[in-house]
């Protein structure tokens, strides 16, 4: 079996034959209502009832044992005990079962000894080479006319669509899955993970990808099951397909609530680092349930737009103006209609329309109009989405609307979006122009968000492609630095050793001497060029400006005698029992902005990177952004350019712009250093001062904290 | 007829005798609809046709002309071509009828000739005393079953219900009714205003809050008809029923050159103001439709809660994490359950329930233990809100469920909302659970997101009532200052005039004294003590920095000599030819941070105050406030506190928090000028420089542009 076809999971989504292990006839029963719903869902495989109490279940020949099964099944599914569960897997691995769904609970969500249970199941399907779903989880099902399969325990289930959901909650799958089935929505596959102890989020959206039925794949999750694995699985997915994820627990109340939901880790909010891995990934992240369904809608029915210009066309002006206050806040552009447009526009309209963007044809416009002038516009290369509203106008009947827009559309590849404002999403009419391929909305503001959607995974596709640049460094010099600091039990590297260590990865840190006494820090400055700083080194002292031991903007040599002076009693009087290292005359950075550029290690996301204007803009406003490592050089600059204070680099009154190439440069020679030292639990460099653009940057101050060697 | 009943106008919602002029039989015609509609809402007046071309409409004996009507009409309602609306109106008045509702249109939607022809409407209504509605509008109807009028050409209308709403779009407003009535929502009456050259949404919203069916107010505006009278309108009203707009069409940013910032800021930030508006009126704006009915459902429903603090019970962990997540977002609490209240809820549940909040029953649970705990939780102290949850299980049906809470709340005044998820807004167990009082939404986060603004609303009638403070001023200074410089034609008032416009309103500016010679200068420093700031003094120089007219940092005489000297050269050079008022010595203001507070009289909503920390955090972050005065202590406290660098003033980072109150008071001062002196454009104080708290605010610079005089 190659590779690709063994990342579809085939032995979930189309096995020929099947096990239900736990089916029954017991009314209310799990296993009995799972096993009718495999009956009920016109299964194209074979399935067989497994259990010692019965002969037949819902009618069908049951059977004691796996062993007594005429067959091996391709896939099976468990409702049985969970002490059971284990023994069932063993049995099903030996026979050559490929696949198996386990439903039962009593797993890692009950405690210590489920953890170690399911950990012996996770291990017996691993051993076998088994795909496993769950433990406690609600099942999978896929539409696919050629297998037909419901191997949950929902009987009311969505009809057969372009989306793929994976659910790490069973019970908000299930609703998701009942909604859909009552607004019409469309699913192609699927799959409650429950506790992943075997496969997970990451290999199912793999799966979907090659499923040439699924047109966007749906993700609810309350953790990652592996960060650095999502970024990589889901950015080779949207290259091609859309990811939607509802992640909650977002906020610390969330969090707290999933915590105990899941049992994971305890620890703090760090839903920035979500946002920071989907844009990465290329993954939309909804807000709101509501937000998801819409934007799954838009994405299923198969549309796409080209780009992001959009015309309105509608019988009245309220929903018209409400819809391009919707366009300019979701980032479509609104064009003026093009002069070639007006006169066979104005031609087609009664005289009080207004020909502009919204194109606005009054109460008075019949489905002629709508047919003609929405022809008009799909035909201009002006516009890439073309929104239709229709108001209740008492004339004009919203299903003759709907039937006029479906012919004007028919041949155009352009994205048409309809809102019937005053109808339910549940209205014929709205059911008609979704058949016809227009996808409709309640709202006008509904209909332009799902637009911005299309055109924001349009720019997602058409990003500039850049790759992980490696620079060239010194590696063998930071390992021999950070070694040595290992065998002597250095967690928090000296000033002057991150200094070196970030020198090696080409990142600049001003000229600076060592000097032990005044005579030769005046001659060190002579050479560097004043003005300079002075600054103290000892291995004691972390936070140098506290007692005294630095002193910038020293202009000449009798500024600096008199530092020297100064600092001399100020560390006599508190640094006492420091010991000293010298002075260091150092090259003074001026004329530019200071910034923030670090790497924290997340336990889940592994290297994070971390960049913000220097100072309050970091400590009090909080203005920081944050990416995985490694990162590509475009990720470098969205990174940089997505500070609410950017506008400061870009240059304003006056100032010339920062250089930012240089900014990219270090962040992405800071990610690098991150990715080739794994020891490194934090660095800072900070400030990292940037100066206008050709200038580059100046690191002036380095932190960096080793991990503590594990035990 | 009192001062209250006419502000009800009972001439539009409760006439016993209205005449149709217009009525029709002709088919398809809105006289002929509008007035079929009348009759079978099941009017319970007399309603009259008036039209020569018929005997009878429908079955009603039909009146050729005004004059033949057998009574005279309390209301008539106008479907007739534009320019016989005068002549009837005009013969109305004399008749004696009250209010008149122009369904017409051909007035200033349709140009110059137009507009002339409405307002020759509005002054022959005013002169009569006649209330008007419209003119190009789409009618009105009550659902008050004592009136049951309906005198609109909509057919599809929704039941009877507490919502108000007043549209400035017809086709918006039938939109929303449409979907209103297609999704059980029910309204207590509906205007739509069309061109409001009568009637606006000031003199409605005072009616509706006279109304006792209407529980909340839904407004549909494209602009305000009057932004100062609808603050104070909307104001008076929010003291007791809510307000919802939706504000749609954003002004073209101006290309109007800026003289100040204050003035730039405010015009490019015209969608903010009406955001202040709403903010200083207690008014809530609604992003989107969407918004609106959900906020306008649970308003509507009459529920209100006593405080921000939710529990929520579920019987899924997944849609309780999702509400969790919305609470945080929206500012409600979630707080742990309470100790006493854990013996009660574990005993009433199966074992695996999380006894937390949110409270997850699990799968497991049935309708009793809905019953219970929500009993409980609503018996309970701790909360305000509870909002419901259930997910499909297979095992409980959602109406028994629904019948659980319905049970369980009878008796309770506390708020309970409930997310039935799976199922659409249209299913009968929604129905069923909305007609026991309890507002039930589609996804968990609507629901959360509803209750917040309950929270939101009562946090807003909870709030501290402040006044408008009146400083003791010297107005007749100011006056006379203003006079002469209106007299001289000076429209940007001389800093030092300015100056003293402002201290006579109480904002203080640094100590300084007039210096013609440099021993003058060094005599002045002396008694005002140094450090201090040099300044030019010309009416000429108004940007002073640029020509070396400024020194700043002054210790002793000596350095106030020599900057005298390189001053009187630098303007030798630069401003050879300006005048010179001589120098100004200034004290210094040092340890303070910088601040911008200004007005910009706006042509619709009169004095605009603006605030923010100055420099680029104004002009390049944009990070400003704006409220209308004249303001409340609390609106200058909250117009502090809402910008986004407000932790720079609370005190960060160890230093001390700055002067709150003085800048506050600051805020009010401005505010009283604004409003003493009409003819003042623009004022901008930039910088004011707060102190830490108790050492107060200092005036540095300020500038003040009168309104050229009207031709």
């Amino acid at each position: 079996m190659g590779e690709s076809s063994s990342a579809a999971l085939p032995e979930l989504f189309a096995p020929k034959v099947m096990a239900v292990v736990g089916a029954s006839n017991r009314p209310g029963s799990v296993g009995g209502s799972l096993f009718r719903n495999i009956l009920r869902s016109g299964y194209r495989g074979v399935v067989y009832p497994v259990n010692p109490s019965w002969t037949s279940v819902s009618g069908v020949r049951c059977y004691p044992t796996l062993g007594a099964l005429p067959e091996v099944p391709e896939l099976a599914v468990l409702i049985i005990p969970a002490p059971a569960v284990v023994p069932a897997v063993e049995e099903l691995g030996r026979l050559g079962t490929r696949g198996v769904v386990v439903i039962s609970s009593g797993f890692r969500e009950v405690g210590p000894t489920g953890a170690a249970l399911e950990f012996e199941l996770a291990e017996t399907a691993r051993r076998h080479g088994m795909t496993l779903v769950g433990p406690n989880c609600f099942g999978l099902f896929t539409t696919d006319p050629e297998v037909s399969l419901n191997a949950t325990f929902s009987e009311t289930l969505p009809a057969s669509g372009g989306i793929g959901l994976v659910s790490q909650s069973g019970a908000l799958g299930a609703g998701i899955l009942e909604y859909g089935a009552a607004e019409r929505v469309g699913f192609s596959r699927f799959v409650s993970v429950g506790n992943r102890a075997g496969v997970d989020e990451n290999a199912l959206i793999a799966s979907l990808h090659a499923d040439p039925r699924t047109r966007v794949i749906i993700l609810y999750l309350e953790s990652l099951a592996d960060g650095r694995k999502f970024l990589e699985a889901a950015h080779a997915v949207t290259e091609e397909k859309p990811i939607l994820v509802i992640k909650s627990g977002r906020t610390a109340a969330g969090e707290q609530a999933a915590r105990s939901h899941t049992g994971s880790l305890a620890r703090s909010n760090r839903d920035h680092l979500y946002d920071a891995l989907f844009e990465q990934a290329g993954v939309i992240r909804a807000g709101t349930l509501g937000e998801l369904f819409r934007a799954a809608k838009i994405f299923a029915s198969g549309i796409r737009t080209s780009g992001p210009r959009l015309a309105i066309l509608t019988n009245s002006g309220g929903p018209g103006i409400i819809a391009a206050d919707a366009a300019a806040r979701t980032g479509l552009e609104l064009p003026a209609l093009p002069e070639r447009l007006r006169g066979p526009v104005a031609a087609s309209l009664p005289p009080i329309a207004s020909v502009a963007n919204p194109l606005d044809m009054t109460a008075g416009a019949d489905p002629s109009h709508y047919r003609s002038v929405l022809g008009l516009l799909l035909g201009d290369e002006g516009f890439d989405a073309v929104l239709v509203i229709t108001t209740p106008t008492g004339t004009v009947s919203a299903r003759a609307v709907a039937e006029a827009i479906a012919a004007a559309r028919r041949g155009s590849t352009k994205a048409v979006v309809g809102c019937l404002f005053g109808l339910t999403d549940l209205s014929e009419e709205m059911a008609y122009l979704e058949g016809a391929g227009v996808p409709a909305f309640t709202f006008p503001e509904e209909a332009v968000e799902a637009l911005g959607l299309l055109a924001r995974f349009r720019s997602w596709q058409q990003r500039p492609r850049t790759e992980v640049r490696r620079f060239a460094v010194d590696r063998d010099a930071v390992r021999a630095t950070l070694t040595s600091a290992r065998t002597e039990g250095t967690l928090i590297l000296p000033e002057f050793a991150a200094r070196g260590v970030l020198s090696a990865y080409g990142l600049p840190f001003p000229r600076f001497e060592r000097a032990r006494s005044v005579e030769e820090a005046v001659r060190s400055a002579g050479s560097i060029g004043y003005p300079v700083v002075l600054k103290v080194a000892s291995p004691d002292i972390s936070h140098k400006t506290e007692v005294g031991g630095v002193a910038a903007g020293l202009q000449d040599a009798a500024e600096l005698r008199s530092a020297w002076e100064r600092m001399r009693k100020s560390l006599a009087a508190r640094a006492p029992s420091a010991r000293l290292d010298g002075f260091e005359v150092e090259a003074e950075v001026a004329g530019g902005k200071e910034l923030l550029v670090g790497m924290q290690r997340d336990p889940d996301f592994g290297p994070v990177l971390v960049f913000g204007l220097g100072g309050i803009y970091v400590e009090v406003l909080r203005d920081v952004t944050f990416r995985l490592a490694p990162i590509r050089t475009r990720s470098a600059r969205r990174m940089i350019e997505s500070i609410r204070s950017f506008p400061l680099l870009a240059g304003v009154r006056g100032e010339p712009p920062s250089d930012l190439a240089a900014v990219e440069e270090a962040i992405e020679r800071v990610s690098q250093f991150a990715v080739d030292f794994p020891e490194v639990q934090e660095l800072d460099i900070n400030p990292l001062i940037v100066r206008p653009q050709g200038l580059g940057v100046a690191a002036v101050d380095a932190r960096i904290v080793l991990a503590p060697l594990s035990p």
